[in-house]
């Protein structure tokens, strides 16, 4: 099968975020006659539409000869909703020119096509190869990656090295690749006060000027100046919630929220600290929630080889960035060296979502090639 | 008829807020047989419940002989809602011991109730004497003593010194009286930004540090200190409302309401204008809403004349505050001098509001003195 052809089969299973099912049928139909073994598992247990809705997960291996290098692909089969407007069916793949449309294109049912597709002749003896492919990367994620880690840790699974084929190029496929990400943390503040009238402030106290001052230290927070491999940390106000319609009365409680992404010279717990205490100091609180942290795997062999292997195939020299939002890189660094790269994301999350479809074959030649370097085979 | 009579009269006829009908017509009733001229109108052609349903209000004057002096009692018929858990019907006025419960008893029918007895044995070539009785005073006041005044500039009502009946008295009658109230200005605060994704904070324009840095800077003005008469001017935070429940999205606008108490060193406009230059100096825009300018009828002749008849049936001094809330005395000090003077506020705008029966008596009597002094009787 061609990864034109896997792309048009995953596309066509509707599998918006969580993904169950149909779209782990196809994925399961590309990797058994390859050889590969095939482990579906569902996590979670609550209501369509909770954060603890089922969640599939797919851990595929093709077992080397002992002792043989592993080399992992990993992706999400989950899209985003397709939202209103588009000139195609979003879960119908249609090729129009030289485009192949539908929701996944490349974010990241098309790398998932190319990376089955790439796989196909590389031959077992060579070493070995597994796919770690989730159901929920673009909702919660709580029972996605997350729990695929854990069931290769039972089943003793481990890579020595990891792809995951978000969709990092920009302008032409090759452009960028990603070599680490920022972490991201969220954090609630809240002051409480006593709720009074405006003509007796003495018989108040009013939180806000307490809640400015807060947001007025953290806003003049310089964290770092950047890392040679990333850029500065960067802290966000992101909520100030005291809807109070009452003009003559003095609210009781103040609450905020900001957003920090930050690299690796922080820590989500470390900036947690430094917040609760300039919080604490102005008589507030501080609730972080830690949405991952950042990941760097400094540029060095592995990011060499997915550079050799793009240049060979586009003849372009791809940027090792760390820009942008998270991946669950966030969570695969904790299992072995993982890098990004993939498909041209203009078009993802968007109406019209659609990838070249020479793109596709492009792709699928550079992913063979970096599983072949990773697995130490001769190519 | 004594002054619980007319209190009665007054409870019985439902009038929460704006007053029209009933307790126009029990007013009326009191005052017509007294030689008063009662000029009664209604202003407001909106809905009910809406902020220009209409209002009732009566113009009473008794004129003395040509040149002498003119003193007139304000004040209003509406009431604020009942609420819930009374121990009496809140319209059926009741004596249990030594107190008369219902709905105003004490803001103000019972004020109003001694006027009226004050009034009925000052002979009628003492002086003129008049009543500024409105229905909206509780409300949004828009068409109450404001309108008032337009009718007594139509007419030529032209008092020299006012009296504003108002709960003023704390813990025993007689103990305060009011002779002036700071003015009050609710300044809406507003920037706006470029809504955006906080992984990528330089395509975005962040509105909330240049709202934080507003706020501070408001927050850290020092209005003034007082003045012999006044406190303290006050500055309040009392909104901040941008709600966004999106952890990661930069939002594209804040918005914020700030209240300020200000004494007569101060207009709401010198105000309007410095909070304005503060907002768009940090990029932002700000709108003025004033509620009312302050008052100060500075000590002197007519507050030594209060404090004498109040002296004369207490034995108590009443001080000379301008604490506390807005109240119509903020229209009429254009018309001439005015002070407030009136029953014990403890009970007001609450449930059970009682005024002391003996109180209503008291009351009567100073009110005479004052009436009597104003228009240069021998008492
Ligand atoms: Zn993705
Ligand atoms: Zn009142």
């Amino acid at each position: 099968m061609s990864a034109l052809e896997n792309a048009k089969a995953l596309i066509a299973c509707e599998s918006v975020t969580p993904a169950r099912g149909p779209v782990f049928d196809a994925m399961e139909a590309m990797l058994s006659p390859l050889g590969f073994a095939v482990h579906r598992f569902t996590r979670g247990e609550g209501a369509e539409g909770s954060e603890e809705e089922p969640v599939e997960n797919l851990l595929a291996v093709r077992e080397g000869p002992a002792g043989s290098k592993h080399f992992a692909f990993a992706g999400h089969l989950d899209v985003v909703p397709p939202g209103e407007g588009w000139s195609t069916d979003a879960f119908g793949p249609e090729v129009k020119g030289e485009l192949l449309y539908g929701r996944g294109a490349v974010d990241m049912k098309g790398s998932i096509a190319c990376m089955a597709a790439a796989v196909a002749d590389v031959p077992q003896d060579a070493g070995t190869l597994s796919f770690l492919i989730t159901g929920d990367e673009e909702g919660p994620a709580l029972h996605g990656t997350r729990a695929l880690i854990d069931a290769m840790r039972q089943r003793g699974v481990q890579p020595d090295l990891c792809l995951v084929g978000e969709p990092t190029s920009v302008n032409r496929l090759g452009d960028m690749m990603k070599i680490g990400r920022r972490g991201s943390v969220n954090i609630w503040l809240e002051v409480d006060g006593t709720q009074g009238h405006v003509a007796y402030p003495h018989l108040a106290d009013n939180p806000m000027p307490k809640m400015v001052a807060i947001l007025a230290e953290l806003d003049a927070l310089v964290l770092d100046e950047g890392t040679d491999w990333f850029q500065a940390s960067n802290l966000e106000i992101t909520e100030f919630d005291v809807a109070n319609r009452a003009h003559n009365v003095i609210p009781g409680k103040a609450t905020a929220r900001i957003s920090i992404r930050f690299n690796d010279l922080h820590t989500g717990t470390s900036l947690a600290e430094r917040v609760t205490a300039i919080a604490e100091k102005h008589g507030g609180t501080a609730r972080p929630v830690i949405s991952g942290e950042s990941f760097l795997t400094p540029p060095g062999a592995f990011s060499d080889m997915v550079a050799a292997a793009v240049e060979a195939e586009t003849g372009v020299t791809p940027e090792a960035s760390t820009s942008g939002g998270t991946s669950d890189a966030r969570f695969l660094k904790d299992v072995c060296p993982v890098i990004e790269f993939g498909l041209v994301n203009a078009t993802m999350h968007k109406t019209d979502e659609a990838v070249a479809v020479a793109d596709l074959d492009t792709l699928t030649r550079i992913y063979r090639r970096i599983a072949l370097a990773a697995i130490g085979h001769e190519g």
